[in-house]
């Protein structure tokens, strides 16, 4: 694999390493790791990348890296600059002939997503998007266990992500990444919405396998001087009938990184915290409350157990969920390399029509979010 | 004290003859236990009451409770009926010289609690609501904290009460007490929202402190068949900016009785669950979060203390909240009595301007929760 | 009932009360509160008894309240006195026609235990050991579970007490009642072992239905100057080949009162911790582990229906579980004075049987928690 | 790294590479992964080693990497294999010039421990032992906590380890390594209290900083047909007056991994649970408890920093903390390949000696554990 962004000042691109390596299928052997030329050359040599392929811009690295044999140049590049570079990134990788695992959001606005599809579509290349969430074993299993009617009818969605880190104006912090975040011309439309609150949708559609048709928002800056929002909530509807909430919020002081969802059919409900991940609650109308846990013989779905890597009660983490998007990709980019038609559990990984659901979702968000009069907003097309 | 309604097969009546005895201020002198004159005649054996004092009606118990002397006869009047007579009652033992307490939602119309509280201003009795769950002395200290500025402004309030015992029409049992609940002649205009979304409200306002002003709602009768709401959510505004979440739900599968609520302020935030009810967890910006225990050393407020029985780590539990309510009012009207000023921290009881608040969240909701095109609704007035 | 002790200065007499009371069941009617004539008289007052009933010592209530009518005196009598004063107030009462409850640790000494016991199969009358924790329903739900062979054979019982309220010399605080728990004169020859580790052993025996029959322990004043143990372990061996530990300790620093308990079989386990009472944990070799809650149809014991107040999701504490103890007990009284047999579930409650393990459990634990070679002490008798 | 041991039919050692790798400091690049030769190959082969360096034995292994040229030889050798061969290939790989990493328990004998001591310090190689659980960020701010005097001095350490997956006979499934960890020709003299005691007490002394000086145990094989133990209890006694007990179970019927620690000191308290491993719970005799998490600010020492990869909120699992010790160790290795002097906190990860102590613990314990008469047990030198 190589790499556009994350260099050394940079949160992610050091989780998408650790997520890539760890399970011996993917090497890193290039990369292009900052705009700032000394930061991306010390970057790629901390890396232990040697020099020539330590590269200064993303064009170079395309097009020297294309010039390399077959089995010798990478396969795939990971993209985790801010938003506003994914799309001109993916279309120059794609159309250059190697896949692409961008960061979320995908692109910088719907359009670009939808032409992001569009390349995809032509190229006939592989795309995976890291909605981590979804990554997680458990998560996994209660999308199963939903899918499987366990419950009954799906009648009512609950999820929520809180965290706390800008509670005051931590964008004025040269050092935190709460700059490009906060500010509209590389984050977009929409702050934390867009930055969290994507996930939580995310999360909500994967595991409930129903789409979101409409929305009705309220979305604030809490902090003074703030140019995007800081916190949202929202009412839902889903196809089907079933109802919901959804919370997101950035301001929601002494929250770490707090996603939550439950969810109740007609005949139970199931419950998941991503701080608690190896932890899947049920409960149900005329049995007792059962706790189903990662790596051990109570997952239901074949899909959680293949996702898992140690037995029950050896806690998998953040980066074990990362890690699951990163090995599902690589077996489909093999897969395809090598002529094998991919088994169905590779294939769960999020990919551009989950980008897009985001994108759409961002502005449907904004545009009920500020609204004072009318109450219902239809999904965004 | 005597008592209306609460006859054997009644659930709520019990638990107020639990709270009111527990403290060895109250006893239960006389009664009319139940609209079946069997049932109420054998209630009021069973709870060893003389015949003589045992009623067939509330009339004629106002009526002989009035002529007995000072000291024998009843000091105040509980009320424990359906909805529908609350008010009824309460007028006529105010009327008649007696304090009374009224089992929530406190009348069956907005209209009726106005002229409750008329009622009470021209008498000079006092009345309390049992809105149990603001009883906990957790509860108490989180008020105590957020008066004290200890989370700065608050920015957020999240509150919920979820139940599942409705996910199917539970109404059809006619053992169950579900039948008046759903019922719109028994209940009034709201069903889940009503019964369970006014204690959520009534929480949030008792430790914000924040009166809510608007509401954005929606509300569903999910299973079918059912005239009323079995469930709600609600996006809020408050007094001074704060926003906020509301959500109860009665088919929230396998859910028992989870009223939780949090506050964020811009320093830090509180969190509070009524089934685990004696630990509060103050989260903050700059240092670790706290668990607050009832009965040890670490509750800040006067208040919360006072309303607590035994020591930490002894846990009190629902029917010591009910009989914190009790206690207080109890103390209060004995003061009354005696000539004697009561202590502010006897004065700690919801009264008729909870109750008033409690009916204009039914009238807001109800309006809000089945409109589809505006999306704000001033709190009634 | 009449009570000897428990003046406004002491905490478990204040208990004693709110638990006779909750249930309508049972009313103070006279009472020899305290040593001190002034605190005596004055708590009497408060707690509304007549001048007549409150009485100046237990032997001026004990003929007095002989005297009168039957259905006017008193019928049983609640011992809340220091340790010391146990037994021949029991006696005293026993002897004279009433009815017992007690407590725990319920004598001084074993031999007073012995001829406690001799007393009451003389007299024919009921007694009641205030052995708390055993009136919670989920204990008795995890007693009905072994009892029903759910787990299996029991193969080890894990059970500890820790609180951390002695961590320094609390006894030289002249208000708290750490005084005579630390004082041998007063207490016995056991510190934290007899105040605490009784109920531990208690509630093992309880739940598990096995005797332990022999004990390696280790007994520590760990504060300076304290002249009994204020932390104990001790390794068990129960009837039938189950081991166990059990740790008993009041300078954990921090502990509130962690009273918990694990107990496993061949098939599965449960899990019970006081201070969250209303959860019960299965945990199973084949299937998922289990939330068993207080008061919702998850309860398989009748007798663990039988002693819950309030649905579920509706907490129940302390008092609740003291209160346990006294309904049964009036019941048990109330029915052999009618001369109706009661109901087994009426019999649950601790008696003079408990008591006396009690005492051999304290006897055994100081004969082997300051000996150095010998590893296995046999249970005491 | 090369690797002996970790064919594709084992667990640890997959747990080992992933470990290993997801840092970017390390890669596999040859081993002898089982001693099947088919397992072996096929092993390697799905490692995507070349054959070249995909060994038969670890005879050959050592004998080819050593005559490679320096930089493309291994840098280390990875033992995972059963206990039995542990030492032998330690001894061959430090006497060839390697350094060495080695799964627990270090040795088969306490000989071969201070054997192991003797070839390290005549070699000056770099020796790591992989005790997982001290490799968590909280359990590092644990020890660090302790250290600084928080607590006071320590009391009282409770530890215990439960599993609950040797229930039955497990190791006759043939499937399974449960075959192994039972057998004494495999595993030594100890079961249960070789397998995880151990891992128990490395973690007490690891964060009190104490050292364990006599044991009082007790050893049960409660399967029947079972030859070492499945379950052990131990009281102790720690170096300046600290007692503890120490608890080890795999017949713990439905526990998955239950390693969990308290230690008490004057002031205060901790407490860590290993299957939920970002918080650790701080408990004071005069403030509130207060939970400080893995990656926020709350932590206090550097080192525990120092070992975190992502945010607050983001859980880091058993491999993130195992890759801790691989990531310090290479750190130690290149370092010393560097002749640079290695940082304190790259110093931090299990040695020899850790591993000595491990071996004593296992012989203290096998010593006491089928004694009855002997009470105390001085350690095992």
């Amino acid at each position: 694999m190589g790499m556009v962004g994350g260099g050394s000042d940079a949160f992610i691109g050091a989780v998408h390493r650790c997520a890539a390596l760890m399970d011996n299928q993917i090497e890193l052997v290039c990369g292009c790791f900052s705009i700032n030329p000394e930061v991306a050359y010390s970057s790629g040599k901390s890396y232990y990348l040697p020099d020539s392929r330590n590269y200064k811009s993303l064009e170079e690295m395309i097009e020297k890296e294309k010039a390399l044999p077959d089995g010798e140049r990478m396969d795939f590049l990971s993209i985790v600059t801010p938003n506003v570079v994914h799309f001109q990134a993916a279309k120059l990788a794609l159309e250059s002939g190697f896949d692409v695992v961008i960061e979320k959001p995908m692109t910088f606005s719907l359009q670009e997503a939808y032409d992001l599809k569009a390349i995809l579509e032509k190229t006939g290349r592989t795309m995976a998007l890291t909605h981590t969430y979804t990554g997680y074993p458990a998560v996994k299993d209660a999308r199963a266990r939903v899918a499987n009617g366990d419950f009954g009818k799906i009648r009512k969605i609950v999820v929520e992500y809180m965290q706390g880190w800008l509670s005051s104006r931590e964008e004025l912090n040269p050092i935190s990444n709460a700059g490009w975040r906060t500010d509209p011309k590389k984050s977009g439309k929409a702050g934390c919405i867009g930055d969290i609150g994507t996930h939580a949708m995310n999360l909500a559609e994967y595991i409930s396998g129903l789409k979101c048709t409409s929305m009705c928002a309220d979305l604030t800056a809490f902090v003074e001087g703030r140019m995007l929002d800081d916190d949202g909530a929202a009412l839902l509807r889903f196809e089907g009938g079933a109802k919901g909430v959804l919370l997101a919020s950035q301001i929601a002081a002494g929250e770490e990184n707090s996603l939550f969802i439950r969810i109740y059919g007609e005949k139970g409900g199931l419950e998941w915290h991503q701080m608690e991940p190896n932890t899947l609650t049920l409960r149900w109308n005329t049995k007792p409350t059962e706790i189903i846990r990662t790596g051990t013989n109570t997952f239901m779905g074949e899909t959680g157990k293949f996702n898992a890597r140690v037995p029950g009660g050896h806690p998998e983490g953040y980066i074990e969920a990362f890690a699951n998007i990163y090995r599902n990709f690589a077996r489909v980019v093999a897969a395809k390399r090598d002529g094998i038609t991919p088994k169905p559990e590779w294939l769960d990984f999020p990919t551009v029509d989950d980008g897009i659901r985001g994108m759409q979702f961002i502005e449907t968000s904004v545009q009920s979010g500020y609204e004072n009069d009318k109450k219902w907003f239809d999904w965004a097309k």
